[in-house]
């Protein structure tokens, strides 16, 4: 017997359980700022189907009866995470309910699909991917940015040699608002870069320094990340809710070649600069000089699909045929090991934490 | 008995000691990167006049001669050190050779004009300033910066009230080379933005962490420093040698307005943005939410002239009128004094050092 | 009686012709690439609502059903134009087809809110003006960027006095693609700024000369657009569907102060410069000087809301309130007509047609 | 006998007539704006020397003497076209003034270097051409910008193929001020783009079409300039005087490629862009469609030795070796026919010119 979908002006989803399935059927936790994102992205793809969505708030409920009138709603999560009829959660929270929604989907046996930042702490991101592997079911961490074009493309100039040895990244992400109440600029903003430069270096961080102040309330509003890393790799996070302007420029540098990454540059996101700097032995080892090398600019034409679109499917993917994500607890978890350290180091004003 | 100055096609410049001057005689040691534009701006001064300028290099003492045939050369810095007919000399080498130059130059009766950062050490900037203060004579250091019409603007808005409340003050000067032999790169291009702190920022400064790493040689060739300051400012610089791109842009941020500073930026260096965030106590006591504002942007027109030039005459000035330069031995002492510990803490990744 | 409109899982919208309405009902014929803008700003109203949607493409009428199963769809306009329940018709189809199917509109006694440009000719613009006018029904030329924060606020600087006299308005509006198969580039592209400069210069134009040239089929796809006015006013406009970037500038010089308008800039769409030119009288009626004057920029906050939805909302207050919208067939008819006379100056290559 | 240099404090220079000589000796006439850089490029090159500089201003003859102790001044220009150890005039003077210097410089036996615009009619052209070749004396028009690195690079492109067959040249040259009392803004801009447009494009132009409007005086300060070639190429440049902010791109437009030429972006002047746009046959000879192809960028380093330099050292060794600059009189004449035609169309409000 086949899974029967039939969209239209009525549409009627109906699955059956043990069958062979080439759809997962999603509920969605959360339909806040980025819930609607989540939904529309799993609900139009050819295999996934959003089936009930939970939200505190009268007015998100609305908002979804009024886009998507075929999708149950809830303002109860647990309707959703014992329903039967739900192969897995999306959990679009605030970061300190993850852990909590998470395990109990889990126990339900949900596989999952978090927002980051993954959990509140490493124990927490520890205990739920002991639990999924214990159940089999999948964790896949919403580290939306591995799946845009541009930190693919980056990722295949590393992979290529084409940088030569890395020898630093440095991300500035700055801009007015947006306060997330619950944690400091730090959390909210440099899972973004944690989670890339998790998937561009491939060595592990070594130690963490952070700084920053807050001016509104008790929270951090600018902060500033050091983290350190074997072979004297150095990347280094500026987030800052108190921006003029809005910055999203990260610089990569390299031995042979350096990347500079505009992501607000609509065309020309991934420039690759021809330049790089390295020690000659000028006429005796006594001199050492250092040379400069300055060459062509090159914008790689960069993939446009919605990143969030790329990352659905690869959730239906990985749940359908039993595939393991690169994005999975585990890489969760790294980030949260380093924002944890930040925040130990903030709180020292700057001390070494080292992991 | 008057100074007699004749500029023309054989110029002739001659002065009597002991008598009432209204020109400076000049004495440069160092003609390398930086020398020319130093002589080029006092020797076109109404005020000052270049007499011998020193440097061993012979190129070097060739290009004076190509462009100044009249202003006396030697390769020996006890000639110009001792020399009858000068009056100040600018010590416009590296920073290792400036303590015991400017010493001499002290020792010999001659105001100086030393190039940042001030000296190696603020044990011997103190020495420095407790000589000249001794003999009556005038210390500036070369804070170029302090005297461009951005800078002098940025003081004004903030003394002015528009702004309000400083936050922040968060510099990024990043290049590709030039490296400097005989230090890092924050000691290399961290005192500019050192220097306008201390000008800008009426706290002292309290602490500083410091963090970077070195890929060429043993020297730190990127590095992230952190300033606090008492009322929860906070100053960042970030600086670089091996960056693709040449950047200059700093972001102050303040209560009321902030601004963003290109110095790159050709026309229109200066943004005040009318954006501000508050605390607003929404229904009560337990509710405080963060509210924004966003408003019309304003460059405001910048004096073009060159800094330098500004800066020559008004040490000519501060000699001949007896005054107190602001950019004096002090200034020079408080920006080492970071430096100092900023390399401290570079040295332990990141350790606070307390100021 | 009142008219009863029930929004929610399955709308329903009732109409008695004849008693006091206060939403109107729309039909739209094309749902190609602008119309679903069209569809979607008219039917989210609380003054209008979309009632049937007419277009030849199974494939369009496809994506109407999946996005607003509760409108009508149709393949046949007629179907449409004389369905007793639609109020107004809205033309969103290739140019060519308008004046059909607006005449057969206006004979049906529909309000008609036709795409730009009008008609493919003066006379017909004629035409339908004269039937709307004897029947009593209102014409709307959907010219956008009349209601965009930016037109307007620049329409304000002018009628303030704050450019003082006008002297230019210079547009460059090109990009890659898209080729209309039905007309040229200037008929494309140049409407909007001819229906900004019809909005914006109180004069009207005199003469219009054209110049081009065709690379791929028989159309232009590149073209120059020079329109005189009286007092010395020019407008000027580039258009180009081969360039390689996509620009969207505006310069506009006055008297007083001159504006840049950058519609690709997300944040400061509008810098207004204090920067004039003026003669002066030296010394005597001999001497004649341009004396320049530069001072601050300044970018007003221009309003974010979209444009399309404000014209929308105001085609349903002309229509219900019977006032006469400023953008009616008259405006329409302007742009036509410089329309008309730049492919006959483009055709004598240049030829300068008196309007 | 060979001619003795000797540069120095006092510097000598001696030729002799008569003999091998491998260094021009150059008198100006004119040290105006551009003639400091003139006077700079032509001293301190191997093979050339200024000997004498005419201006009938007292202070620029001052201005002369402070930098340039060694070079002879004067007020009355047949000082300087009569001197027997002059082999080379350099005319950089207001455009009316340059038949007439020009012509005695060659009745006296000088070669020219003559300031863009060559001359105010082609008929003078001509008759200077006639001259010269008569005397076997050598001209060269200055169009510098054919001697930066980013033009050459351009020409290179155009000649490996790389853009493909070539649609347009599209330039916007603006800026607030300078006016030229003498010349309206085509005549003072417009000469760049068409010595470029000259150099890069194989056809020759066959009509002009020039549209503009004047403000203070009678002289136009702004300009639209079409220039139709064979092949359906066309150019385009847009002049201005009155324009807020300073802009130098130019796109060029091919069938394999387009480039963006911006001039005043310090590191990327040039971005070739991997984009283009073909007639396709669908499916049938009736069925034509445009495909576009969009690629990566690149932007080729670009060499960035000064333009004049190099100009001024070509000059030196066109006279000494007998060489005909590319730059000569004819390629002055051909620019001047496109102004003198693009003045009558102007006048014309736009009419035709053919050449």
């Amino acid at each position: 017997m086949t899974t029967s979908i039939s969209l239209g002006a009525s549409p009627t989803i109906e699955f059956e359980r043990g069958v062979e399935q080439d759809v997962i059927r999603v509920g969605v936790i959360g339909y806040g700022y980025w819930g609607p994102n989540i939904v529309r992205n799993f609900h139009g793809q050819e295999h996934s189907r959003v089936m009930m969505i939970c939200d505190k708030s009268a007015n998100s409920i609305r908002r979804v009866q009024q886009s998507y009138p075929e999708i149950q709603v809830t303002g109860d999560a647990d309707d959703l995470l014992t329903a039967t009829d739900i192969d897995a959660v999306a959990i679009i929270t605030p970061v300190h309910t993850h852990f909590d929604l998470a395990k109990r989907a889990l126990e339900n046996g949900k596989h999952i699909f978090v927002e980051k930042p993954f959990t509140c702490t490493s124990a927490q991101a520890e205990e739920l991917i002991e639990l999924a592997e214990r159940k089999n079911l999948k964790i896949m961490v919403d580290h939306t940015f591995l799946f845009t074009g541009a930190v693919k493309r980056m990722r295949q100039l590393i992979d290529d040699g084409v940088l030569g040895d890395l020898y630093y990244y440095d991300s500035t992400r700055v801009n007015l608002g947006l306060f997330q109440h619950d944690v400091n600029v730090i959390w909210d903003l440099a899972p973004h870069d944690l989670s890339i430069m998790d998937y561009l270096i491939a060595e592990k961080p070594q130690a963490v320094v952070a700084t920053g102040e807050h001016h509104l309330n008790g929270k951090a509003d600018i902060g500033f990340l050091t983290v350190y890393y074997p072979k004297n790799i150095i990347g280094h996070v500026n987030v800052n809710w108190l921006s003029p302007v809005k910055v999203r420029t990260t610089l990569i540098g390299g031995e042979k070649r350096m990347v500079v990454w505009n992501d607000l540059d609509a065309d020309e996101k991934l420039k690759v600069y021809d330049k790089g700097a390295k020690m000659t032995n000028a006429e005796g080892v006594y001199q050492l000089l250092v040379s400069y090398r300055s060459g062509d600019m090159w914008a790689p034409r960069v993939e446009q699909i919605e990143a969030l679109r790329v990352e659905a499917s690869y959730f239906a993917d990985c749940v359908l045929n039993d595939k393991n994500p690169f994005n999975d607890g585990h890489a969760g978890l790294r980030v949260v090991r380093v924002l944890e350290a930040a925040d130990q180091s903030l709180e020292q004003k700057g001390k070494i934490i080292n992991l």
